[in-house]
């Protein structure tokens, strides 16, 4: 099964495609969506809808994954964020791929095992479960990754039963 | 020229078209996107995206009009409002419309002379404006058609000259 992780920002959109296969993942496709400053904010949520309808279009995952609403932002942050969330999440609904929303917690914890682990900790393990050449960049990117593979196993769990 | 005013929510999505022609105001059209609590978050967004694609389609305003970011509410409601913001403003840059934002205080004082009105005296006035046979409903409408009103009163003073 191929997920595609969302780490949803209007400057930087973090992406990452894990596919699972067997007990395999395996990182098919990684990077950000970056729009400039100079753009008006319209202007930059085409952008950032135009680029993942693209990515979901080309790749076809079978699930979308995303964190959660979250709590511990200021009220401008949650705006702007909430905005690139609204395209990504109208992206992934025109093409009709399944939406699954985790915490940080849930995340954290089906990376490192650790609810509570530290940032650098999600993308050291991101990097090393993945198997991958360099620690991804921006930090977006990591993220977006630990994204997906917490969605390739929350999803596999439901499927096979929690005892897996 | 026509004027789309739009008060941005998943639930209630509030609209109205007022067109300014010499020195009178007219409301075209107005009313609400609703979307039903039953539906996840990315359809509800998808109707918004569609209905307000269709609604700019339809009438081709000259410019759409919204409330700039607010910050007198909390984080939760920010995200929310946040997503539906964003496929709004989607719509209106993928139709290339041009996009005016405002904040409360200039649209109270757009419509009531006074910044700090009370929210009855915006709707009122709103009413008297427009002419409209009964106070629009729900507020959300009214607040779509008041920053409507404020929209066509700038953009107008933009173009004449402030001191019209």
């Amino acid at each position: 099964m191929l997920a595609l992780g969302i780490d949803p920002g209007t400057a930087i959109c973090g992406y990452g495609l894990v596919e699972h296969r067997g007990s395999t993942l395996r990182a098919v496709e990684y990077g950000a969506v970056q729009t400039s400053p100079r753009l008006s904010n319209s202007e930059r949520l085409v952008i950032i809808h135009r680029d993942i309808d693209l990515l979901i279009k080309k790749y076809q995952p079978d699930i979308v994954g995303v964190e959660q609403l979250f709590f511990n932002k200021n009220v401008r942050t949650a705006m702007t964020v909430g905005q690139a969330r609204g395209v990504i999440l109208l992206a992934a609904a025109q093409n009709e791929i399944e939406l699954a929303e985790f915490t940080p917690l849930q995340v954290k914890q089906s990376v490192v095992g650790y609810g509570k682990a530290e940032k650098e900790q999600v993308i050291y393990m991101t990097q090393r479960l993945l198997n991958l050449p360099a620690k991804p960049h921006p930090d977006d990117v990591a993220d977006a990754l630990a994204i997906a593979i917490c969605t390739t196993h929350c999803v596999n769990k439901a499927v096979w039963g929690s005892g897996r």
